[in-house]
């Protein structure tokens, strides 16, 4: 499953070189995966509610071709979850939206991990269910 | 009093005009309010460690000038608390270090406000005596 | 003439006291602002192409009531052009979606400025017009 | 070489875990690695004064232990030119300056780039000798 969240580039993404500054790119993954969950039907605020926080533990990126102001881009994203359920990785291709070239591709893993008990658990077992297909989003 | 935080302007601080991005001299304003209460023996830390946080309340800047990558810059800083020690105000005076130029002119109030009961709530006594005064920082 | 730019709060605008960083509504003022000209044909891309930038010259806000993380906001914008046509006003009402609730007012004032020449000039006669209603946008 | 630059965590900077959020980082990074290459009498802002421009081309970070508002950390950088003298590569470590914990490891490359020729190029020759150490620094 690819999910695609387009953005239009902001002047205050833009940097002296007149291009988005690459930090700003990990802005966009984040809303990237929290529509990606929320489009399966699983609302990260209902996660933290229950007192399971997500918690990165890595990322990675490669820069390609610069994004510039104004240019609309596409951040497509899929989702891995671990065998053991505690860890999640999304993987994003940053596409320009006018002909879809490759710009930027990215991973950022986290890691559910339980607040009370301070220590990695997996996801909630509905979570588990709607990553691996076995249950449909509401 | 006033308390002067000195800064070099970073690269991802300025956009594609070659300026800072307006929004940026706002983050600076943090680290000199933070800072000015330190010296003055206040840890904005302890305060809401204690059950008291501090929403701001209102903002306003005056741009003058552009401050440029690289430059260094000073901000000046004075501390206005409110008759009831309910309210604080800082207000700012943004300086290119060179030529000692007026950039940036700017406020930023304050509330301190009581997290438990959910309503505003005077300064903790020992930051009314400090900030009026009337105690010796350590 | 009213623009309504509707915004989800992300998790990285909200700071430890799990509501918006009051610097991150200014932000949101600019892709409002944005947004707001080009829905009156006005694509500040290419009036900054045409050789005239616009540097923000003054802003401030009230911080009525937070938002909080995944919130649904409305950023309600009105633009007001200087007689001379040099410098623009926008004014901003945040609102909670789901209740309509005020959270925070504000304005941000630019300035058109020839590059060239370093100093301020009307606005390109197209946007004089359209910002006075006396054109269509396209 | 290892250059040490020291920041406090900002309120800004944390999220509602009451952590760093995990972008903010990088923009220390950015910091660490202008302090280094200033340390060794290369100013960026010179280089790119010349006409070569850095974009970034690739970075990768790993979170091992989180910062938190207020904390003093220790961003260690080490710099590494490419046989070409086209790539530079910075690596880091940030450390919780109390007990030198380490919280994060990370990298970012980037590439000597051309701005009027629009392609890579070695970096200045004078660039090249200081990361070589066949010269001093001024």
């Amino acid at each position: 499953m690819t999910h695609t969240y387009q953005h239009r580039v902001r002047f205050r993404e833009c940097d002296p070189m007149g291009i988005v500054y690459h930090v700003h790119y990990l802005d966009w993954f984040e809303v990237a995966r929290t529509e990606a969950l929320r489009e399966l039907g699983v609302s990260y605020k209902s996660i933290e509610a229950a007192g399971t926080i997500l918690p990165v533990t890595g990322l990675h990126a490669k820069y390609h071709l610069p994004a510039r102001y104004d240019d609309e881009v596409l951040v497509e994203t899929t989702c891995h979850l671990s065998q053991s359920g505690v860890r999640i990785r999304f993987e994003y291709e940053v596409k320009r939206k006018v002909d879809n070239a490759l710009l930027v591709e990215g991973s950022v893993s986290l890691c559910f991990f339980d607040r009370g008990r301070s220590r990695p658990t997996p996801a909630p077992q509905r979570v588990i269910d709607v990553l691996r297909g076995e249950s449909q989003s509401p």
